[in-house]
This record gives C-alpha cells, structure tokens and sequence, in this order.
C-alpha cells in the first residue's frame, strides 16, 4: 500500500469514512473493506426530504465541489439543505488503488463501473442517515455520469437531477478522448504496467494528462483572453507548470486510469439494455440538463441530444469562455447560472 | 542519411524537384542542396497570369492536395490554371531531416518557419517558370498559414487567397496543441532525442500523434454518426487502425516534429512587427478566409477575428459534419462549398 501525502485531509480539507465492508463490483471483482469518504454539510430534517447528493468528477474530490458550489444564500445552502458529497472510488480518498492493501492495490485493483459508485452511495445514504428521497443530485462531467445512473438505478428516490457537462451514455468522439488519456499513462514505460514504486516516477505520462486536459478541458477563449491571469498566473508557462501541472503531478497514475476507465465505461444502458432512448425514457426525477458553452469534452449538442429523450426535462446552456473546466468555478457568472438553474430546479415541486 | 519508402513517388504519385541549393533558413542555419517536391498540373499562359499556387499542411503531400482540390470542371481546373502543388519544408519528399545528408541530418536539421516555405516556393515560382502573379493561392491548415505568409511577405504578386481552417498567427490554444503533438513523440524514450535508428522505432510516439490528431481533428459529430463508414471502415477500431495509425505510422517522427515546430511558431508579424493587425491591414489579396464548422484545432471564431482585420475580405464557414479533417475531402458537401467559394473568389477582378 502506498502513501501519497496528497490523498490526506491536509489536502483535502476534512472528511468522514463510511465502511462498505467487502463491495464486490459489476465487473466482477471485490474491494476489500471498501471506503467512502464524504463530507456533509447541514443538518438532516425531520421528513428526511431535504437532502442534496453531490457525486465528484474525474481528479476531483468533495473539497472543489464545497468550495465552489455550497454556501450560505447559494442554490446548494447548507442552511437549507443536507448536503452530502461522496467521493468518487477511485479517487484517493475513498478507496482507489494506492490506498488498498496487496494483493488487491496498484494494477489488480477492480475495474470500475459509475454504477459502482451509485450502488456504494446508495448503501451510504440509506444506512448511515436513513435518507430515501434525494431532493437533488447535481454533479458534473464524471458527477454528471454519476447523476444519470441515480436517476435510473433509484427513480423513485431522486426527484430531481442535474446533470452538468456531462453525458448518460458515453460519446465516441470522448471516448476516444479518455483513450488518449489513458495512454498518456500506459505508454509512460515508468508506469511498469502499474507497479511503479513511486507515483512520481511516471511524471512524464501525468504531465501529458495535464497537457490533453489543457487542450481539452479550457476552451480557445479561456487562452486568447488570457482568463489564466484571472486565476492570478502571470504567464501561460506559468499557468500550465503551477495550475495544471501542479494539479495533475501529485496524484496517483492508478488511481487516475481507474476513474478514466470508469469515465470511459459511462453507460446507463449497462446491463440494463441497449436502447439509450429506452432508459432515458424511464426518469422519472426533474431533469435539467445543463451544458457548457464551448465545453470540447462534453459538447453541449451531445447533453442536448440526451435531454431530448428525457420526460420533463430542460436543456440550458451555461454562457461562459472557460470552457469544460468552468466546471473548477472559474468564472463568476458560470456559478451565478449555475445557482439560479439549480434554486428554479429545487422550486419546482417534484 | 535514413531511407523510408513511404517519403517516394510509388506511395505519394510522380513529383518533380527544384533545387534551391544552400538554403539558409529565417532562425539560422542552412538546408544544404536544398530540395523542393513540387507538382504542376494545367499549362502556364503567354502572360504567366493563369498560376495558382497550393501549399501543403502537416503531414500532407502534393498527392492528397490534388486528389481532394484539382480537376476539370472543378474550381482548381487545370484546363485553365497552371496550378502548382509545393511540398512544405519538412515533409520529406521537399528536404526534411530524414532525406538530408549528415551533419543537418536528424535532430540536426534545422528549425523551420513559414516564412522559410514562402521564400523558397517564390524561388521556384520566379525563377523556374518566370511567374510574377499568382492568379491565386489557396491552401488549408498549414497551408493557410503559408497562404497568409505569401499575402503579406509578396503583396503585389498575390491577386487572391483563401486560406482554409488555418490562422495567420497562432492562437495560444493552437499552441498548446502543437505542443501535445511534439512531446508525444519526444517523450517516446525509444525517440532518442531524434537520433533513432529507424522510424518505427518511435511507433508509440507516432500511435500518440494519430490519437491526438483523431480526437482533435475530427468532430463528435464525425464519430456519433459513424462517419468512418462511409470512408470504408467496419469499426471504429479498424478506422483508427488503418486509417489513422496507417497514416501516422510510417512517417519519420522528426520530420513531423519539424512541420510541427514550424506550425506552432507560424506568425506573419514575425520579423516584421507585433502588431498582426497592422500586418493583416496591409494585405492587398482579395480574401476569403474560409472555417470548417466545428473544427476544433482552428475554430471558426478564430479565422473570423483574422479576417475582420483584413480589407476586402470575406469570411464563409463550411458546413460539414466531419470537423478540421473534412480537409481531406471525406465529405463531398464540403468540397462543393470550397468549390463554390474558389469559383467566386477566382470570377473576382483582382
């Protein structure tokens, strides 16, 4: 079992672990002693209805999701709400590669499906605080992944969903994407098919996952304005080595191909048929759909195309220059969209 | 000196070669005996006035500029024009280091710009054939940025041009591209700093180039309607075997890293000023900047900034599905509309 200082609360800011005790995934094989760590923020009602899961995206973890979407007077108010954020598995502080014991760490750990992650929250909600209704799940990119698979694995629990620049179903084109980031990590001979023994000895192959995300993940405006400045870089050099670089470099090569491949898999017609229409037709929660102007990974023609086939539902498109990575809550007015789709969506009887 | 069979006229068609001799190059240092790849196909008029020029963009040759732009009854008729098709510098059937002779051989060769491009296709132009008017010059990626090149470095012998998904400058998001491109190979290991023995050699570091290229240079749209079917693919999988690794594969790595560099420095205001829109004011060319919908390496709104700073010039998207790659004339739609433009642009007194 590594240790990587990033995977702590130092990092991360404080969180709670819920205990799984063996999970066996759909693909077959068993974490042992499964974690997830989460953070709750507000306190529970009587009625048990006031309750907000926040599901985490790639390389993400609850900390992002606190900081730029929860607040006092915000759509997602602790005053009002409940609000419980559940890092993803995979990610380095519920249970990922680095952090499970041989012989199970590293490259033998499972491979993983988002309806993995919708089944352990489940099991989390419903055992520790006895929720049985969610008056929201909102989560973007792989969060939005996450929220589909709720919608349709629990329809009578969530009443309402809001996918943010995120997709049910996996596209080709990103599809193709998460293939390039996986190999930017495969094709690292460091990476030792998984056994390295340092995670910063496959530095080369997370810098060219923060090069892909760069190009990706920022829209063409977010450089031609230089936004970069905004965020208080001096220079793109600058931005690229402290922001990117210095996001991606810390964390574990496994862990990320775990989410990847997961990301990469996203599909709510796993095992339940091969009708997306079908599926989507099924949700019964309050849908909107909100995608991102100019977002190169999940662009917003492909969300919309989703949101058609889902009942009730509304499409809106978030007006920004930043791209996917507004997501990181980079743009004021992003998060000022965002909080007024998400109070009319929470106002909306469901 | 490396031999490759695919830098020859069984794979790319039949070529002459213009020797430039000693060829010292805008950043320093020179191309010995250097050689230009060039194809003309129509005849030269009693008044030299009927010449087009057509560049070419990373990766291509004279072959596919022909196939995809030139015949009877198409804009690029060579029953009117003498159209000359110039390989680019680096590209390897004009010099590039895997055909240059040691000591400029390899990673010895030297760093390129456009304006390199431009000086010798002028050479040839003039001195070969006498020509002191290019009727037009129309070519698309880096053969937009060499188009741009020529309008503002020979002003009084370019009538039209039309540059196509290609800027004058660089944008930063372009760059940042450019920079994936190069580090998938040179963080090949198997690379060697560009002093590999064979070119297959460097297969991962290629494998990279084509799933980069494959993500950025077609659309989602490309992929979701399964575009690769009508190019004659069974499955994705076999479209990104044959068609995109079959393409990268058996280049040699530093002649792409030369093209590459080359694209990502591309400039007009280089050596002249760093003001591009004092230096796009000065074009006396009729323009037409041609974009490709969703194309996602140069996207519309970027050539559209280029060209409201340029006098009489006119902007036009083309539709199509495909992406930056419907370069390749994969969609007849979007050769018609070029078609059309050209047509246009070439019925313009200029």
């Amino acid at each position: 079992m590594n240790t990587n200082h990033y995977y702590t609360a130092e990092v991360h800011g404080d969180y709670q672990i819920f205990e799984l005790g063996d999970f066996t995934v759909a693909e077959g094989g068993t974490i042992p002693n499964c974690l997830l760590a989460y953070k709750t923020l507000g306190k529970l009602n009587a009625a048990k209805d006031n309750a907000i899961l926040v599901p985490t995206w790639f390389s993400g973890s609850h900390q992002i999701m606190q900081q730029a979407y929860i607040g006092e007077g915000r759509a997602l108010d602790p005053e009002k709400y409940f609000i419980v954020i559940i890092n993803q598995l995979g990610n380095g502080l519920s249970s990922a590669p680095h952090n499970t014991p041989s012989p199970r760490n590293q490259a033998n750990f499972p491979q993983l499906r988002i309806s993995d992650d919708v089944r352990a929250q489940h099991t989390l909600l419903t055992e520790q605080f006895g929720i049985d209704s969610l008056a929201l799940i909102v989560g973007g990119s792989m969060g939005a992944q996450q929220t589909y698979e709720w919608t349709v694995r629990y329809p009578d629990m969530v009443k309402r969903a809001a996918p943010i620049a995120g997709t049910a179903q996996i596209t080709p084109h990103n599809f193709l994407f998460t293939q390039g980031l996986q190999n930017s990590i495969m094709s690292d001979p460091a990476w030792l098919s998984g056994w390295y023994e340092q995670s910063t000895d496959v530095h080369i192959g997370l810098r060219r996952i923060a090069e892909l995300c760069n190009v990706m993940g920022w829209s063409p405006a977010f450089f031609t304005q230089e936004r970069w400045r905004a965020l208080g870089f001096t220079s793109l050099e600058d931005f690229i080595t402290r922001f990117m670089i210095g996001y991606f470099g810390p964390m574990d090569p496994n862990n990320l191909l775990a989410m990847i491949k997961k990301w990469q898999l996203g599909d709510i017609c796993f095992q339940r048929s091969d009708n997306l229409k079908d599926e989507l037709a099924k949700i019964k929660a309050r849908v909107f759909v909100l995608a991102i102007e100019g977002d190169l990974m999940f662009p917003p023609a492909d969300c919309e195309h989703e949101q058609k086939m889902i009942p009730d539902s509304e499409f809106h498109i978030i007006r920004t220059t930043d791209g996917h990575f507004a997501l990181f809550g980079t743009d004021p007015n992003y998060l000022e969209q965002v909080d007024n789709h998400l109070e009319t969506l929470l106002g909306t009887p469901a």
